[in-house]
């Protein structure tokens, strides 16, 4: 099916990034060295997203989780991360990162995109990064808030740390686990899941098109 | 593979069964009549459960998003919820019904059985039942409880309404679709997904195995 035929285009896509580590294995790296190789895949993605109008796209960057793995590995995907704004900021997107930066492993460098949308260029696409993320961090937000209206009417995403996050439609993770390890819960609720076997580093084109292509035959009720 | 090959044994399994409407069409009954075609199948499933094993299962059994549907549907699948539970009531199984009793849909019925797990004869699985459940309504109540400490250190799964269900290992929906649909939220992030194509009243023995044939096959880290 070609793109005349894509009629119903995701708004807003999440993007898990998984398998970098065992693709790394599988290609005679070390383990740590899998992170590298996941960056360029994600601009050929970029750009497909951008040929597709698609308006939003959240990539899971690293989770706090992550940060319990071997110094080594932490390193490679902080640096990893680091790379993939530095590149970003000579796009058109605009940049919102999302996670803990009260801990140490929150890249210094990245701060300044953290918590507000930075426009970069012509502004095509919003582009959400999740760095040192947690799942239960970003719910907790709305907890620890002081003004949060002690009513059965609040509605809970405005009032997390990634409220600025809509609500996804689509999610692609790559890497074969079906699952989504702890990827904006509240956002996720209603969204479609599409699994790729193929390891983040080894993107290609036609995974996106299947996505999207899989996604025509879903409907969208929002739990209606 | 047989029940011998099976090591890894899930803990708490989450069931979705989808697709009662369309298979009612499918065999020429009025939509509304599926429903109570979806009760059979599961105390199929709830006996292969004891024969495996599972400690714990939660069945999605209807959302405040359901209850918008017309009226003939609402009575229907709110009739199955208290059959089901009245049929539970004769078997071995500590049930808890877990959703806001506060609505008039809400039935009567079960409440009795709402936010307390109550046992029934040997009580060898622990059964929830989500009745009337909205994910922002369970979560919110973590919101609402005035003895929430306001310290950044909380594990919002202690707080939330459904607190009393633990974390999900494996998750089995029915029907094709590829989604949670605000099936508990916080339980399921690090849940593994199986979809199963046939309709939730198709229901198949094999359909149970090949899920856990699958749970084999996945790793378990958590987040890590």
């Amino acid at each position: 099916m070609g793109m005349n035929q894509i009629k119903r285009i995701p708004k807003h896509i999440g993007i898990i990034p998984d398998g970098n580590r065992r693709w790394a294995k599988q290609n005679n790296y070390e383990k740590h060295e899998g992170y590298s190789h996941g960056i360029l895949p994600g601009f050929k993605l970029y750009e497909l997203m951008l040929e597709y109008g698609i308006k939003e796209a959240t990539f899971y960057g690293f989770t706090q989780d992550n940060t319990k793995r071997p110094k080594i590995e932490t390193e490679s995907f902080v640096k990893a991360a680091v790379e993939a704004v530095n590149t970003l900021a000579n796009k058109d997107a605009n940049l919102l990162v999302i996670g803990n930066t009260a801990s140490k492993v929150f890249p210094e460098e990245l701060k300044k995109y953290a918590n507000r949308r930075v426009n970069f260029g012509r502004g095509l696409i919003n582009i959400n990064f999740l760095v040192n993320y947690d799942w239960n961090w970003d719910l907790l937000h709305a907890f620890v808030a002081k003004d949060l209206p002690k009513t059965k009417k609040v509605n809970l995403h405005h009032h997390i740390a990634s409220s600025d996050i809509s609500r996804i439609d689509l999610i692609i993770r790559w890497g074969g686990r079906r699952r989504l390890s702890g990827f904006l819960p509240v956002q996720s609720v209603y969204a479609d899941y599409y699994f790729v076997d193929d390891y983040w580093p080894d993107f290609k084109e036609e995974h996106f098109i299947d996505a999207l292509n899989w996604y025509q035959t879903t409907d969208r009720t929002l739990g209606g």
